[in-house]
């Protein structure tokens, strides 16, 4: 068929009020490409964040996109001129080394998890997960199971426990704890990561006494003058240094496990927060044996790591822009739900208690300073409104001596001052939030906080109305990676039993659009890979998804359903669901 | 020319008494190889140790050696038959798609070093170097004026100093250095690096006092109950451990001046022996912005790095058999110059002094074999007679539960009780060398073993007599890393003055072949690297060097003052001489 033929109906969708895919291309479409992935209702995300549709995908010879077509995919002819005399006929262009038809079935880009746990969710996934446990006895019932089925262990590790989902009104205890298993040492971290619980055996094995102090940005719960059995933040670290570390062959089997497990949930690449050295060298393990799929974005769990994985500056984008350490991650707060989240007045359910910061604000400053002298990304985790107007502080100082393109990123941004919320895009500060954060928290925020002090609440709209650049994640494995249930969450504010109806303070809803912005184009600008990959624009890594259904016209619930056909990274199949 | 002449040419050399080429043929010759390298007097060390001779090098697509040619290279003619009428005519095969003609230069294998210290390399060239300071008062005035050149250094490190150099007759000490540099601390390596000089300042820094007490495996010399200013082997620590550790940044710089001395002297590949993660992820930094030449074959220093480097097992080769990590290294004792190699009898200079193990007998088996069940290989420094019978016996132990093909090193080697030679082909040890440590070491290793101990003292021949599979190296920087001067020394025993005439232990001297031999093929084998390079065969890399003269012919005194005119690594020139 003609070549112009893409650009007439280019033209056509564009009089239609698509945004026209002429704009899109990175360059003259040849004769011949590498592959393509033709009949399908195809979505890309356009440089300003809106949806552009089309009918097949052009993938080149390096598994970059190279060409939205929106219209079906018709091969050129081949109708060479007769030589001349004595010479050869022209050869025949080399074909497609591949053409599937979809079917007409619905791709998208492949989605971006801007805020993940990579080996966290691994390491969850060879360990006791407790976070499907509804009840402390049902919890103590599993580890007591897990502890009997003969693996030999010497510490019992997990991770999952929520005392909120069990309706418990209290931390669990040590004796609680006691009561599945004595005999060992247990050390169980809570789903957010922000304490943990040990067993009498585990506060005996670290040497952990009434007469311990908690370190500074750490709290011991106490009963009865005694450790209860639960740490929080810092203080978790009085129990964690003397559990035995992971294997590297067990690092390997939970990166691969973490890989697959976000392949098959659509996730094609992830923004780390808080490599070590240790994730970092499982990570290139796997990528130097060729097994790195997954597009990492590392940020480096403080000061030390950073250094030591990436040297004196950020490393290289490795294994064809699969992996990159480009910042530093920090952890400013801790979490609501532990009451370990910094405000600026007391928590509503437990007056006195405001959190604290787990770094002190000179301290802070100069870990910043160290590393955006040499040109580090700085990603913070804020989460109370204090540790929110703290961090926005810091960095407002830190930008008159660090100028150009820096992308500060607030990790969570839970809890914001409505008279911080256009600070965000004065500095260019980056967004990075969980929609799913909200359909777990919602309940327990209006407790910690009050109706009164939740105008800055999980506040998406208003910081898209501030014109903040919004990457969205899941905190994986605090909560699930899927991204179908984050754009659902975003869209409707409700949880997966539709409640609230109607939604937890619906003005922060978002549309389709925005929520697939956020899991695409702004989560790799997050990541300073825009160029590279995310929303499937031209030039960029062929990343996408086949999906079971049309998002783009679905309801919330419906969305949340999605289940991923197909998943493909840099023009390669990588996950093929059933398989 | 015709397609038989090489197995012509091969066929005459064979008859002269060379091996014959065709037995290194890796594949047949295609009509048209990617480059050749002609009209040289070329060596090549075929599987059996011996020299191959040839004229043209061809070199693939790969950059590997594709065939040794025994005459210079013909370009094949291109005369097709007649096609049939209507069909084109063969396309003329590709051509070379370089040609050099040597004017008849000597080209070698690029050398191997089989022990050496890659960022101790480079770290020496970017801070103070004593190794060329012939006298303590010399060693002064140049730490002086070092300190005197205005970099505002908050402390003075360096190495290189030799008080046997300097006909001291004693160990220097800190009121030596403090009488050269007082107000900032001062800690300077020895060149075996086995003992470190302090200034007070330096102590001080470190806390340490009279009542400090050295730890097992190191030795404080003390002066009138004090400290006097040398620390030897696991007491550097002592005041190793408040040096400021070198920032990435100055690790990128020692690492790249590094790359060009060994490449500017011929090494194209080297055994690292004691690789710290932060060495390893120099190595990395370079490689992943592609400035990795030489090949690095590392050995982790101690299980903790080997563990953060590799995980569960030896590293693939990475950046195309540029870098892995392959093995451990392990220290069991010190040198014989600061009297830390473990001897069966008291040192003949210091009655009542034995030296000692850096590592006790159980803890020394239990670190080999969490090594070995993960297949790492082994490299222990043994020295002293008593350290190589400790390491022959554990090997010897730990040979009825790991075996296979093992490839157990012992470094240095050098003081061996003549009943224990024949263990180390029993258990297919390889004895990896420094040829250059006899000469810096001759006279004083007479003093300190006495003449009656020298049987198995740097016994190169006896190994080869006994079939143990020799591999040479410098040990630079302890030694430098000039290749051309170990093959002299082993050839000759004499040192750089041709002392002592007609060479020290004569009946050790090894043929040039032999040292070739321990310089390519065999330090290869050493790091089970022997399929992918180091003897310039068919099928290897094509590392190799032009050298000035022609080593073959030359004597020892001549070898030494080698020349190297171009290094090539993988079939690109890295290196030129005066460029």
């Amino acid at each position: 068929m003609k070549a112009d033929i893409p650009m007439v109906r280019a033209a056509a969708l564009a009089r239609a009020g698509c945004l026209t895919i002429a704009a899109l291309a990175a360059s003259a479409l040849p004769a011949f490409a590498s592959g393509v992935i033709d009949n399908v209702n195809g979505m890309a995300v356009d440089p300003n964040g809106k949806i552009v549709h089309f009918r097949a995908l052009l993938i080149d010879d390096d598994g970059k996109v190279e060409k939205l077509l929106p219209d079906r995919y018709q091969e050129p002819e081949y109708k060479p001129k007769k030589p001349k005399k004595g010479q050869p006929w022209p050869e025949r262009p080399k074909g497609l080394s591949f053409r599937m038809d979809a079917g007409g079935k619905t791709l998208i880009p492949g989605l971006i998890d801007a805020h993940g746990h990579v080996m966290g969710l691994g390491l969850s996934l060879i360990t006791l997960d407790l976070s499907d446990t509804k009840s402390l006895a049902e919890a103590q019932a599993k580890i007591r199971a897990y502890a009997q089925d003969g693996a030999g262990r010497k510490w019992i590790i997990g991770t999952g426990w929520n005392q909120e989902q069990w309706g418990l009104g209290r931390f669990p205890t040590a004796a609680d704890l006691d009561a599945a298993v004595s005999d060992i040492p247990v050390w169980l971290e809570r789903v957010d990561g922000h304490a943990g619980w040990a067993n009498s055996a585990a506060i005996r094995a670290a040497g952990v006494t009434a007469a311990t102090k908690a370190p500074v940005g750490g709290r011991i719960e106490m009963a009865a003058g005694k450790p209860a059995g639960v740490f929080v933040d810092k203080a978790m670290d009085l129990i964690a240094k003397v559990v035995p570390a992971p294997a590297p062959k067990d690092r390997d089997i939970a990166f691969e496990k973490a890989q697959r497990t976000l392949l098959a949930t659509g996730i094609t690449g992830i923004a780390d927060m808080g490599t070590s050295i240790e994730d970092w060298q499982a990570f290139r393990r796997s990528a130097d044996r060729g097994a790195l799929r997954v597009r990492i974005m590392a940020y480096a769990a403080g000061i030390g790591n950073m250094t030591l994985i990436a040297g004196p500056e950020p490393t290289p984008w490795l294994y064809d822009d699969r992996l990159r350490l480009g910042g530093i991650k920090l952890v400013l707060d801790g979490a609501l739900g532990s009451r370990g989240a910094w405000l600026k007045a007391d928590y509503a359910d437990a007056p006195g208690q405001r959190g604290l910061p787990m770094i002190p604000d000179t301290q802070l400053r100069n870990i910043m300073s160290r590393a955006a002298m040499d040109n580090f990304q700085i990603a913070t985790h804020a989460i109370g409104d204090a540790a929110n107007s703290e961090i926005l502080d810091a960095i407002q100082e830190l930008s008159e001596t660090y100028k150009g393109d820096r992308r500060w990123r607030i990790e969570h941004a839970q809890i914001v001052s409505p008279s911080d919320l256009p600070r965000f895009a004065q500095f260019g500060i980056i967004a990075s939030m969980q929609p799913v954060h909200e359909a777990s928290d919602w309940r327990m925020a209006t407790a910690r906080l009050g109706e009164a002090r939740l105008a800055g609440a999980y506040a998406w709209k208003a910081m898209l109305d501030n014109r903040v650049p919004l990457a969205f994640g899941s905190d994986v494995p605090v909560e699930s990676p899927n991204p179908f249930v984050g754009i659902a969450v975003a869209m409707s504010r409700e949880d997966g039993k539709g409640e609230p109806i109607g939604g937890w303070l619906p003005q922060q809803k978002i549309s389709f659009e925005a929520a697939l912005d956020g899991f695409t184009r702004q989560a790799a600008y997050a990541g300073f890979a825009e160029k590279r990959f995310g929303s499937l624009v031209p030039g960029q890594r062929a990343d996408f998804l086949l999906i079971d259904r049309d998002i783009a016209t679905a309801r919330p619930a419906d969305i949340r359903a999605t289940q991923v056909l197909e998943t493909w990274i840099g023009g390669k199949r990588v996950y093929v669901k059933g398989q």
